[in-house]
């Protein structure tokens, strides 16, 4: 579902969260598990990620109710190797399969210095930050990542046979956090799509047109299907590996093979924490992490119109702002959350 | 130094060896040091990564006798927290550093299934993807990362501060591996100098000209000192945090730190094995592989021009050709090297 209109309503932050509660109860989720997941989805909505938040609420219900979420599946564990595990998702709600993925990358990091989980047969975990954002407040930095349905070709290609695989780096700062959640394409199709609905160019070429030339035209994009990988063969190199390590280490599937699937399930993830209190630096991590912000904070910029931001800064102004005036909604989507 | 000319000698693979070796010992090296260090930079000009082989070998040489990198400084451990170690690299060379921290990552994954370590006050490892293809070959994945010199800038400035970060992860293959070396600026200054020599345009975008405009002469962009990141805000991004985090988890320099150094040394860098051994379905990664690589190679290719293939996959046969008809060698470069 592509979301055009105008975002007009604001709702309160308990509000979403108890409608979302009220819908995965109905739909088969245990008290405490809906609670968990409408959390998540209200604190992606909150910190501005409407995409993996609000507007993407009514698939994840289609989602379970076709059986490709399956409500009351947990986790289990398939292998254990010290301080690398493998888990199996059995197909359970991506966003509480990678919570719990992260819970225990963190725990093995508590024990071992570090700690990697690799899932099997989760579903898609909405907005990557998330698990960042929790691995940070257990002084963790994290490296993690998914792959995906294709949607993007390989460099030289037309069709579309690599995911966009998104990966997020967070590291703890101050009481905040610096947070890079990044797909490998250089656009998404919903923010394609929203070009397109607005009739602008995207700000710069997005994919190939059916000429087999890079163009910043979305419609042409949207029909071709050929979008672009960030930084052309380095990003189609960096999505590949990412499937490959993802697929491989949690002894799950590939994106070819969720291809086969028909719908965007049964997913392969990677969960890294690095546990900054075991390192011998702890205590002065923070300080060189300020220096290396004012630094980069010292940048020239381009033109007035930017601003310097590191990734992750926007988050606690926009969540702060959100929790006072409610998160804003589109109408539409908002009536159809109301009548699930 | 940049290699314009023809490379039109071929030095065959003992010989170059045997003169690095000389050469080393002649610097202050010791016998088993410049063994293994002439060996590293013979095999990256075997597999045709010339520019960080025998094209690099002055240089290297010259940083030595400036005493940024000292001959037989060797890394010691700094921390250890189970499977997450931190070591000093006493500005020993990059090299070597680079191979004993792969071991040690090696080894500290055969006890806890993966292993990190972080390294800090090193020197350039030369090409990154050597230490993928020593880690596989011990039935390792692997991912590596190093921070350099400020040589682009952040999105939206027009000052570099960010480093190009080159980022590695590596599988075992068959009796190969899939390999991916990727810096995160579109094109590396050295590429750029190439094109600019040869009077071509670049195939696509690499930075901004005086404008502000983005741009494909070389000349222009060797001009700015803007160079483009790979997929614009997503490469600057990404190339921050991999600072970031070789900075923090080594207690190393950050790379504006390194630019107060007045030369690219004493950098900051991370090393992950995961060993396949350790996994429960490490006899099927293999068949898995052949599974992915396949159904990448059904790609429709753009024109007939276009190859599909997996990063690394060149290699063999590049080492296969050098080891036969020996290592293409630029006359003035060899003739370099000859008079140290």
């Amino acid at each position: 579902m592509i979301i055009s209109g105008k975002m007009n309503l604001f709702v309160p932050v308990p509000k979403m969260k108890s409608e979302f509660v009220r819908i995965l109860i109905n739909s088969g989720f245990t008290t405490r598990n809906a609670e968990l997941c409408a959390g998540i989805f209200t604190e992606n909505s909150l910190d501005g990620i409407y995409s993996h938040g609000v507007n993407r609420f009514s698939k994840f219900i289609m989602y379970v109710r076709k059986g490709y979420i399956i409500p009351q599946a947990v986790p289990t564990l398939v292998h254990s190797a010290g301080a690398l595990e493998q888990w199996n998702g059995n197909l359970g709600p991506g966003p509480l399969n990678a919570t719990h993925a992260t819970e225990r990358a963190v725990s093995l990091s508590e024990k071992n210095g570090t700690g990697m989980v690799a899932l099997a047969n989760t579903n898609h975990w909405m907005r990557g930050g998330t698990y960042g954002w929790q691995a940070v407040k257990k002084d963790c930095a994290f490296i993690g990542w998914t792959n995906t349905e294709p949607n993007m070709p390989v460099w030289g290609a037309i069709d579309t046979r690599l995911g966009n695989n998104p990966v997020v780096f967070a590291v703890p700062f101050g009481n905040e956090a610096i947070v890079l959640d990044s797909a490998m394409s250089q656009y998404s199709y919903g923010k394609m799509e929203l070009f397109r609905m607005e009739g602008k160019k995207l700000p710069f070429p997005g994919g190939f047109d059916s000429n087999g030339k890079m163009t910043d035209d979305p419609y042409e994009i949207l029909l071709t299907k050929r979008a672009l990988p960030a930084g052309y063969w380095k990003g189609a190199g960096l999505s590949m590996l990412l499937d490959i390590l993802a697929a491989i280490l949690s002894a799950g599937l590939s994106t070819h093979e969720i291809r086969r699937m028909g719908a965007e399930f049964s997913l392969s993830q990677v969960f890294i924490a690095i546990n900054l209190k075991k390192l011998s630096n702890h205590s002065s991590i923070n300080d060189q992490l300020n220096r290396i912000i004012r630094d980069l904070k010292k940048s020239l910029p381009a033109n007035d119109e930017t601003s310097i931001r590191y990734p992750g800064e926007q988050t606690p102004l926009t969540r702060k702002e959100n929790l006072e005036n409610g998160i804003p909604v589109n109408e539409a989507v908002w009536k159809e959350i109301l009548s699930l």
